[in-house]
């Protein structure tokens, strides 16, 4: 039985630290051999830790009273970690004490302090934010979101392999199937950097899971298991989707509820509706992930309750049990001497 | 009484020629004061137009045997620009017979060949590719959708010049708000040649207009009536709407024709489900716009029928009797002498 910590920032989040302690209480009941590390306000966490006996088990309470605002400079906080509760959370992993952290705190903050404070996988060029999208048939993990503006062919390869470790290990894809995400299908469309990591890819041990480019309409279709962009062009699609959904389910709401049929309607297939609002529920895909470094980190939504921070905190016990950095390096090995390991 | 004359690409897309006479001959009933040439095979041409006596009265029909195949390269569609349907219809607004074109046809090729034969406008650095979006409360327009892959600040702005001027124009919006597509609101995210043509427009005339970033879930919230980008994200941008808003519709089908329930609620709420269906049409924002040459050149969707046909046909309309290009020329001069007009 594999034993593994997770450091936790109670602090960060728009419903902190409630949401984050009765999440993360959720996740203990599903992950039983997991310790936890707290890191927070102990006054604020005690009383929301006391009458969960299964938690209070595995769990040690750090207090700390600095915690990283939300709106916070990204550059500013860096001068915080040995003050706060997002810094210490991150140190946790970087001396070893913990395995992963979740945080639904300050995203520019956790990018920031992470990628200082654990440092990069050997062989890993450049970090990538990574999260799991749904698909009409199952789901898809896009990477980079936003972590990197302007990126190298070398950055997208990297992706590609932390990608298809990624779909391999925490989405149970034995033969994952990556495209990149580019303006057309055809081999001289789009950008520079995406036709060279292509033929790296084709030339490489993974030219049986490459599957060429991919435009934004066929992301959510269940085609891909893996999509690799750069974290701009992420950022857009990621966003994207979310603001279309939501449109959906705006209009839906408005439809159904100015007419006394619609009305009607909606009363008899209320578990029809349900069943829609539950498939394209976000906090299933709660928690994006910062892969490539020293440790895992994962990022919860900052808005999210207890239910989103639970799944956010799943993942990171996925990916912590999974040993998943371990599986970067050996297939990172395999793609040598392609890789120059820059 | 403005008087114009539209080109008709009718070979163009896959139910070409009937979708496209069809759809022509809905939208001269709606623009009775248009004239339209018609390029294509004569007898197949002849038996769609014959009994459509309003639309046979305003049209002149150029025999042209060839046509651009769907599959065919940009490249080498450019050698063809004398003997196909849409090369001849292109030429038609070079020489000053027509104001406009309409093609279902291949969007590389159209592009190629447009830039080509009808050279920029003055004062534009690079031509962009434009599209009206729904959004919760209206309409916004966007570009570059992926006319440039790569842009520079210089190409931002003169975007910026043309989406004010088609949302006052087409849309009707005296006083459009205009934001750049980023990662990010605050003033330091994403990429900077976003930030510099940023500043360039905060100091001209447009700065009333200029409302700062945009995320990709704030542009179908209403909040802007253009938003510009580069063609690569403008390009991820759309196609990850219409796949996510394709996912919707695909989820509400399958959850309602599931169970009993589900069948009787859509039985009832038919009206409510149908008045979703229409408000998601993307017949009605069919037609993407080449702005920035020397003419209007309207691409309409290769499998649209010919409801989406007559709206890409309005369009073309909307912008020739609207002069959109001699009102650029303004607002381009208005923007000197930061304007560098390269």
């Amino acid at each position: 039985m594999v034993k593994n910590t997770i450091a936790i920032d109670a602090m960060g989040g728009d419903k902190a630290p409630k949401a984050v302690i009765t999440g993360l209480a959720i996740s203990a009941v599903r992950n039983p051999n997991t310790n936890y590390i707290i890191y927070g306000d102990e006054n604020k966490i005690l009383p929301l830790i006391k009458n969960r006996e299964h938690l209070k088990k595995v769990s040690k309470i750090v207090h700390v009273e600095d915690w990283i605002r939300g709106d916070e400079k990204a550059s500013k906080s860096l001068r915080r970690a040995r003050t706060t509760s997002m810094g210490l959370a991150i140190s946790a992993v970087a001396t070893g004490e913990a395995d992963a952290i979740v945080s639904a705190g300050n995203s520019g903050a956790l990018l920031a302090m992470s990628i200082f404070g654990l440092k990069k996988l050997s062989g890993i060029s450049r970090p990538a934010l990574a999260a799991v999208m749904p698909t009409v048939s199952g789901e898809v993990v896009v990477l980079d979101l936003g972590a990197n503006i302007d990126c190298s062919s070398q950055n997208l390869i990297d992706f590609s392999v932390m990608g298809i470790v990624f779909a391999m290990n925490v989405l149970g894809k034995p033969y994952p199937r990556l495209a990149f995400l580019n303006v057309g299908e055809e081999e001289n469309k789009g950008k520079n950097i995406i036709h060279e990591a292509s033929g790296v890819l084709e030339s490489s041990h993974f030219s049986s899971f490459y599957k060429g480019y991919a435009e934004g309409d066929k992301i959510i279709t269940g085609d891909f298991d893996v999509v690799v962009c750069d974290g701009f062009s992420g950022n857009v699609l990621l966003k994207t989707a979310e603001g279309t959904a939501k449109l959906c389910t705006e209009y839906l709401k408005q439809v159904f509820s100015s007419s006394l049929l619609g009305k009607i309607s909606y009363a008899i297939g209320r578990a029809s509706f349900l069943s829609i609002r539950k498939k394209m529920d976000p906090r299933k895909h709660n928690g994006a992930v910062l892969l490539g470094l020293n440790g895992i980190v994962v990022k919860s939504h900052g808005g999210t309750d207890s239910i989103g921070f639970a799944h956010a905190v799943d993942l990171a016990n996925e990916m912590s049990i999974g040993k998943y950095n371990e599986l970067i390096k050996t297939e990172l090995d395999k793609l040598n001497p392609i890789h120059d390991k820059k």
